[in-house]
Parts: C-alpha cells; structure tokens; sequence
C-alpha cells in the first residue's frame, strides 16, 4: 500500500517539477531534471541520511513514472496551467503521501520518533527544497504560506496512531494521517494561515 | 569533554542561525529550520562523507539543543542584537569548536591527516554554507574576512600536537587549538587580514 | 588506465573551477575550494548516492591535483584567459572523462543500465552545479546550449559497447566515448544545436 501511495506522490511531484520548469523557461531536458529532483530528491536526502540504499536507484519504476509524468505535464501543459489549483492540488497530495511515506521509512529503519518525524518532512519538502535553490530562489517553504507544518502535525498523528494500535493494517490510519494533511494546508491557503515573523514576536 | 563542546558548539550556532533568520524576516518555523541546518548542516555533511551515522539522528539531545537556543534566540533577539559583537562572538566560538571535534571525528574514523583537517573545515563551515544557499545568497566563506584559514590552521595545530603527544588526556590541546582559532579570526577582523584576490596574483 | 583518465578529468575540472572563481573576484582560497568543489563534487555526490567511500577521501592524490591545478591556473590565468576556447576545451574533456568514469562505477558497483548512465551524467554535471549554486546562479546545465545530452548518449554508447564486447580489454571503447561526446559537444556548441524550450513544445 505505502509503495503504491509512494509512485503516486512521484507521479504528481514530476508533474509539478515540470509544470515550474516550464514556467522558468527551461528547455526539456532541464525540465525532465526538474521533474526528477523534485520528485526524488526528497527521498534521495532521506535515504542519504538513513544510510540505506537510494530508493530509485534500484528500481526502474520510479525513473518511468517521472518520464511518464514530466511528458504528461508538457502535453497537458495548457490544460493542466489553465486551472491554477491543479498545481497546488498536486503538490499538497504530494506533500502528504511524502510525509507519511518518509514517517513510516524513518520507523523501519529503527529511528527514534522525533527523527522519524523529520524524516517525514524532509521527504516532502526537501525535493521542492532543492528545485528552488537550483531555480535560484528562496525556496517556497521560507517565504510563503504555511507550508512544513502540516507535514510535522500530519507525520505526528500517523506515528502516534501507529504507537497506539499496533504495526499490523493501518491503511486507514496512513489515509486519515494523508486526508489530514491535504486538509490542513487546503484549509491554510483558503483562510491565509500563517505563523508570526521572528521579528514580530518580542518586538 | 569533546561531547560537551560539541553540544556547546550545536548552541551557538543555533542561536547565530535564529538571529540571521530574523534578519531575513522568516517565520518562526523558518527561523527553526535554519537554526537546525546552521547547526546541525555541517555535522551532517561531514557524517554523510564519513559514511557514518548521522549523529543528530539517534540523540534527543542535539535535536532539544536547537530547539531550546532558538526560542532563546528569538526571546533575547533585541539583547542579542543590540551588540553587533555577540553575534560574530557566537559564530567563532563555533567553529573553533566544530573544527576540532571535526578532526577529532575524522581521525576516531581512520581519515588521512589532511582529510582530516577538510572534514574539520566542513564541519564548521557548511552549516553557514548551506545556511546562506538557502537564503539565496553568495556564502559568507566566499565573500569577506579571512573565515576558513583559522579552521586550516587551528585543525592543523590540534592534529599535529595529536600525534607528537600522543592519543590520552589532551583536553589541554583540545583548550589551545579553540582557543588559538577564536583568537586568530578575532584578530583577522580587528585588523582586516585579507587574503588577496585572485585577480591580484600574476595581474 | 580508467584511474589516470579520472585524474585528468580532475585536473582540467580544477582549472576550469579556479578560472571561474577569478571571474567572480573571489580571493585565494575561495578559488581553491571552488577548484575542489568543481573538480570533486560530481563524484563525491556520486560516491554518496553509491554508498561508497568517497574516491578523494582516501588518497592525496586527488586533492594533490586539485591544489597543483589550482595554482597553475592562478600562475597562467592571463594566459589561459586570452584564449576563450581554452576554457571550453578543459570542460568538455571533464565531462566527457567524468561521464565514462561513472557509468564504470556504477557497472562496478551493480547498478541498473539506467541508473549507471545517470551516475555518469551526475559524475559529470553535478560539480558545475555545486560550483554554480555556491556562486548563487542558475546553473549552466539549465540555462545554456546542450550540456548534459552529450553524457547521456556518450554514456549509453559506453554502455551498449560494454555489453555487447564483454568486460575485458576495452580501453579503445573508453577512447571513443570519450571521443565521441568531445566531439558530440563541440559540435553543438558550433552549430548551435539547442534543445526546445518547454513552453515552445504544445504552444
């Protein structure tokens, strides 16, 4: 089940990749390498820092599907442009199913909870992370609306659920934890959530 | 000793990324994640390079440090700020210290000397690297004041009086060098030492 | 003979990030960790993604290279400057060494096909871009005339010639990939052979 949220999360981050590559006016195959770190470069930093073998190296799946996504999102381009939320729906199932896939990889490998948890959010953020310094941005999580903390309270409830009833079947647990998060940062756009700046506390 | 130094070095860089990230005018949790990664990034690299556990991973502790230094960082942020000197005085204090436990590391992990010393250099540098990529700016490292010599010289000076006194009881040595590299960048900013540029030589 | 076509690549990839630092009116040692980052990045971050311990870490040699590089392109800046080609010529041999370098070590290390031409690319291209990211620009490889596409199809002639001529002996397949995406490269840089902007394709 985690495996196939895992190529979802891939597929819709590709498409975001290429659809921000296309707005930067990169040519294809600067494209494709956008689509590829923003869909797996967030996994790739999880891997790296858990020491376990880079999950898309050893399998063709992963590198198909960000092939497959990144030529549906020059296709659709158009299409898929002329809806703005379709970027921000992709990339908010993205988050999501990234969050809880980098949780749950985070306990398989025996790490403590709190550093699950980042796993967790370094798994959905990171990839984003990296396509906006190579943009030569600020990257998106700095500047805008609230963007990392669904993923820390969404990655929280899964591992609490996960403590509290057992390892054995918890789909329902991995689509409330996932419904939870897309939830939350919906609703964080639609109502303009945002925390305090640094300098407005204690001022 | 080294353990402790460490985690005093963790603090001050935590508190020195808060205060950079308030001037950038980023969120509270922004100003948290750039205090981890100021913190914490370069320790991360120069483990990854290690190809050893990640040392914030499997502690509570380092991961409550930051966390404890920044909501210090951000309560005291007009203390802290209204003398332009404790900012500079908690940046040296960190990487003298993250230099040596650097070399100490790579050596504990059967290093060449002079990989040795690079490990130390990266531990001290790479959080602020990584920390001014992210803020879409040219490193410090690259663009003023002598800043990576005295972790050269500082690491070069512990690792020599490793080996000529031997591996037992050398907090004394551990004293001098992070004493010796606080005092060299101190004295490399009251009186401007500057390497020249390279457009300089041989024009 | 793969080890002294690594050391070359390393060796014009110094150069190369030593002339791009004095561009950028970096100071003495900014230019050697640029030279180092150029020359060691791609395949450090190859080595990362491999699990393997990092090829530079062990030996003096390549760090050696890096520092000798570096300081004749100090001493001979004016020189290797008047010619612009100059510049051109030291980067497309990096990459075409670094490409074939890599695609080898992820054969020696049991990567897939796919993934082991990947590596060839990262090997090849990721030390321009750790250079270009820590100079806060947008890297090369997005930006301008066909950069990477020589990698992939060179590295996937090494491949196919691998397989089909089994392991033994093939220092003349090494010649002509390398050959091959000198020349690949040379040509699109003549002809001006661009790849379609993304917004181009389905206007």
């Amino acid at each position: 089940m985690l495996e196939l949220f895992d190529q979802i999360g891939v597929f819709v981050f590709a498409i975001s990749g290429m659809l921000t590559a296309a707005d930067r006016n990169l040519d294809l195959l600067g494209g494709y390498i956008i689509a590829f770190i923003t869909a797996l470069g967030g996994g790739t930093v999880r891997d790296l820092l858990l020491n376990v073998d880079i999950a898309w190296m050893s399998s063709l799946s992963h590198v198909v599907i960000v092939i497959v996504a990144g030529t549906l999102g020059v296709l659709f381009r158009k299409r898929l442009k002329s809806f703005r939320r379709t970027f921000f729906i992709f990339d908010t199932i993205g988050i999501a199913i990234f969050t809880i896939v980098g949780v749950q990889k985070g306990l398989d490998h025996g790490q403590i909870a709190l550093t699950a948890i980042f796993l967790g959010m370094i798994s959905a953020t990171f990839g984003g992370l990296l396509r906006d310094v190579l943009c030569n941005e600020i990257p998106l999580i700095f500047r805008k609306e609230i963007y990392a903390i669904p993923c820390l309270v969404g990655g929280s409830i899964y591992l609490g659920g996960y403590f509290l009833f057992g390892l054995d079947d918890h789909t329902w647990l991995l689509w409330i934890s996932i419904l939870f998060i897309i939830a939350f940062r919906t609703l964080a756009v639609i109502f303009s959530w945002k925390l305090p700046l640094i300098r407005e506390l204690n001022s």
